[in-house]
């Protein structure tokens, strides 16, 4: 059965989120046919699951379940109770793939025999964690909440359970999730234990595990697990409360805080007890704190925490480009807030912060190959930067293999594989392009191509391929970088990031989109020290930045007035990186500086001589760090 | 038994480090007398030591030995196996506030009370260790020398050991320090094992019992366990063998790197080695490591250590003011090296950094009643800044009155209480002011008093209260920030940060020495990215800051031309803070930023009218924080 079958018979529903209680409803019939996403998803196929499945092996992920299976047990391998989510986040990005029938009967294998290990481990009472379930583990089931991850396991279980049973219409997969999730709705539901769990994740699961089997109960469980956050219900370890988002009831939160990535877990699967229960309250939280987030703690490139220390997201402004964390899994986590805000609002904005991560802070963390991975990904390294020999998680230079914490890289191969379900929603007669990829959208009513070298070009071209017998309407999403939008050779002007075409559609209809994409220049405000009198070059959604390789002169001695960039051009990308589109600019170079650290300021000493130019190529961002470990920065100072 | 007899007997050698091996002897016979030093030195005595005691007795130090007496030892109190050093450091310092008679009984009861548990509890093999020595603790004895922190113990039992012998004649403790120092060169002397600690501090504390006793070897010890980094003598936990400074043997490092207080205890008992051993090829790397970790890697404040992730130090220009850890202990065994530095060659460039860590980095640990800590000291303070409730260590917005790791109060404690050891040095015929401060300061050939209101006044008098009867050099050091100084009245120049005065001096004989304090202005090396475009203002060795209070702006939206600082005034401290000195001056405030994080460079909007001014006060940055948490910083943007 491929994706597509699935997809028809569930009427366009089957992708990663499933509501239509939202403004607008997802749409998971698209299918990425060439350009760069599509690009990612081959080399998901190629690369990045072949060897992921390798490391999963290697890491003895599988020898945790099957152990369990043995009369003494050996012992559990890796240090972390929340090892299984890399085989959940694995497979749900496999249920994809082997759906639309890309994988070779390998990937089927590994597929099926974890499959039939969790089958065979799941305890009689439905729970189920390879770390905790051994009689020998330090810890009993459920006696640390916090750091236990049970619920946090769970959440990922029930995902990669939905997306088997959507796409490859599996559903024994489903069959253990709901056994696990009974035992917790009997355990934590409403008159149950008052508990939560350290990492937030279960939340976003629960509501679409009702959502694919309609029991009311799960919902209810997320909204428990939303609404019980700051009432003391967690009895915490080494971190702060804020670590885990327990210092304050959800509603309370003043800004998105603590460790980033719960942080943005939990307010995705608060946006989905909002989608299915209309509570403004929520909404209202998660409206301010968004803006608060995008105002004030988001990097440039869509990065989301800028301290290694407690993977935290820090003070408002605090945006470090050498120590940004960023790390990969609060992009993807970003993402999925990101989408459920829109689909609640029909919010383009929330479309542009999808953007802007999905082609920077997201796609930096997987090297060109589709093999290594950042966990933290900085805006700036430094020439003389030290690698973390023995790091569990991030500070690295360059990207590794694998990592002794790798919740990235399965979270990597799942996003890859669903990318499509993020590119097109609909209304009531109305399609919504909320990202611009080459593929084929279909809605009950419509179907339609888009032909488009994006990001590397802003031209897109929509051809439509079955219409319907009425008018219909066709909403672009307008990028807010975008100025000079044309459609069809005509100015235009969106309204709140949107440029709706009504017609009375036939098949071979076309429109022509064009988002001009100059080269930008980007500072900082003022409240940012980390960036003042630096400029940063972007284009079109993708934030650039400049590599020690091929640069004539240090990285960190480049001066780079914001007015040259009206002479940038355009340059294919250096040798050895596959990028499309490189930009060409003239810096300066400073000339050097006196060795005092902190000299004092006494008169200015005059500057004899015009300095020194060098042509300088910027590299999109996330395509750095693919050849040697030398020094790169995205913001260039200006004097 | 006072301190001035211990002293008369050891012949001016009593202090906390008795080299005469380097350039220059150290002098422990001087004593302050008034101004700021005396009053922190009499803080000490009032409140920080009996706060501490009290702190001690509190959270179970003293009963994590007592326990040890029992048939059933009940549970040691506390996470961490170092938790005996804090009664060693505070040990230390009541050494020499008993040794000086300036204690009441209670606080000799303590004294007591801790060394006659110390001997009964010592193991018959001389090992010590509250943590470790149960029978019931999960690691044994030299199972985990990475963690385990035992000779980091050593180290601090030891210098408390020679401190109540120096300066009280109390031989009880050194007893016990032999005992264990013993059992150590037995075990890891040469031919031994091969460990070392997980946490450099024994070194120093190995020379100066060598120093004391004679016995070489403590000093073989010593240096055995600098030449064994690097060599894979460490297992390591989670931490990366950059933290342990075991990454590279001690000679190759390219830089100070790792934990920070580590670091810079283990290049302070380098130089203790080199001191003694006279091997070049250590002081090549002390002096290299030095003058680049000055030129890349140290605050304006002295702080030392950008990271909160492993408390580290982290890569050249890495200085973000927000997240300066520059924890107060690390502050501490800077001065430690420096004066060590300063032994070992006679640089003034050693007491420059000495001061500078003084009166900013040390000095701003402690608040100004004496009883609540900082552990880490950032440079800047946002408005919203989340105080973390659940902090072990650091990450504090105000001072605390102890911690969960309290490593920093004790050693305040201690340092504090030996301040005058480190104010002056003797070569022969020649006595050196290093420091000024008012003390009385005694060679066996020259007594002399300096009477100044410094760190808040530049001027220093000095008079000569006993005269040998040949030539003698009195050598002033002039520190670095010091423009058109005087001597006398008369213009003089330092040769190498020294002005040297040779005389047959007679009793009554002055030396007028005028520093003069103007306003300064400091800007920041072009790779400091953190604070590019801003502007610090210090007055003889005080940094300033600015806090939100009383200043009738945001902080964060002053700007301060350099040039204003010409017109700057000096004021007293506001209301509440016991500084002498204040700076006023006038800033502009800037307009309201817009709301966009990162707008895009278009045209420059034209600046309408005439920015609003304000006048702005600066308190000295070791006062911050002792009023209500509000926003500070110590670099204000300049445009």
């Amino acid at each position: 059965m491929t994706s597509e079958q699935v997809t028809a018979r569930s009427g366009g529903r089957a992708g990663a989120v499933r509501t239509e209680a939202g403004a607008v409803a997802p749409l998971s019939s698209v299918r990425l046919t060439s350009g760069l996403l599509r690009h990612w998803q081959d080399r998901n196929v190629r690369s990045t699951i072949p060897h992921t499945i390798e490391q999963l092996r290697a890491a003895g992920n599988l020898d945790n379940l099957s152990r369990l299976l043995a009369e003494e047990p050996p012992p559990y391998r890796g240090r972390y109770p929340f090892l299984d989510t890399d085989l959940y986040k694995t497979l749900e990005g496999l249920a994809y793939e082997i759906g639309a029938g890309r994988t070779d009967a390998g990937v089927r294998e590994f597929f099926d025999e974890v499959v039939g290990l969790l089958e065979r481990v799941q305890a009689e009472d439905g729970y189920l964690n390879s770390f905790l379930q051994d009689a020998a583990a330090a810890k009993k089931p459920w006696e640390d909440l916090a750091w236990g991850h049970e619920l946090y396991n769970l959440g990922h279980l029930i995902q990669a359970a939905v997306a088997a049973r959507r796409r490859m219409g599996d559903d024994r997969l489903l069959a253990v999730a709901v056994r696990f999730a009974d035992l917790v709705v009997r355990r934590f539901g409403e008159g149950g234990e008052g508990g939560i769990c350290g990492h937030p994740e279960v939340e976003m699961a629960l509501v679409e595990l009702y959502r694919e089997t309609g029991n009311r109960d799960y919902l209810t469980q997320a909204r428990l697990f939303v609404d019980r956050r700051g009432h003391g219900n967690l009895r915490h370890s080494i971190f702060p409360p804020e670590y885990f988002q327990d210092h304050l009831p959800f509603r309370d939160l003043p800004t998105v805080t603590g460790h980033a990535v719960r942080m943005a877990y939990l307010a995705a699967g608060a946006t989905d007890v909002f989608l299915e229960t209309g509570d403004r309250t929520l909404f209202e939280t998660l409206d301010r704190i968004w803006d608060d987030m995008v105002a004030t703690k988001l990097y440039l490139t869509g990065g989301l925490g800028s301290r290694h220390s407690d993977e935290a997201i820090g003070d408002r402004y605090e945006l470090p480009s050498e120590r940004s964390y960023s790390e990969t899994c609060a992009a993807i986590a970003l993402m999925q807030w990101a989408w459920r805000m829109f689909l609640a609002t029909g919010g383009a904005k929330y479309l542009d912060v999808y953007e802007r991560v999905l082609f920077n802070a997201y796609a930096v963390g997987l090297s060109a190959d589709g093999t290594a991975f950042f966990y933290d990904n900085p805006l700036q390294r430094r020439p003389d930067h030290e690698q973390r020999s023995g790091a569990e998680t991030g500070g690295e230079a360059l990207r590794r293999p694998w990592f002794g914490c790798p919740c990235c890289p399965p979270n990597i191969v799942r996003w890859m594989a669903q990318l499509g379900d993020y590119v097109a929603a609909e209304r009531p007669d109305m399609l919504l392009v909320a990202q611009y990829a080459e593929a084929r959208i279909e809605t009950d009513a419509l179907a339609v191509s888009v032909t488009t070298d994006y990001p590397w070009d802003g031209d897109v071209r929509l051809t439509v391929e079955r219409a319907p017998g009425r008018p219909y309407a066709i909403s672009l999403r307008i990028p807010g970088w975008a100025r000079g939008v044309t459609l069809d050779g005509e100015p235009v002007t969106a309204e709140d990031g949107w440029l709706t075409v009504e017609r009375q559609w036939a098949q071979g209809d076309k429109l022509r989109l064009h988002l001009p994409m100059p080269v930008r220049g980007h500072a900082s405000h003022p409240y940012l020290d980390a960036t003042r009198g630096a400029v940063a070059v972007a284009r079109g959604p993708l934030v650039h930045c400049v590599e020690q390789q091929g640069t004539p002169a240090p990285v960190d001695d480049l001066v780079l007035p914001a007015d040259r960039l009206a002479a940038a051009e355009l340059a294919s990308a250096p040798e050895g990186l596959p990028g499309e589109v490189a930009i060409r600019v003239t810096a300066d170079v400073a000339p050097t500086a006196p060795p005092e650290l902190y000299p004092e300021i006494t008169e200015q000493p005059p500057v004899a001589e015009p300095p020194l130019t060098v042509p300088v190529t910027l590299v999109p961002y996330f395509l750095w760090g693919n050849r040697r470990a030398e020094a790169m920065r995205v913001w260039v100072r200006t004097r």
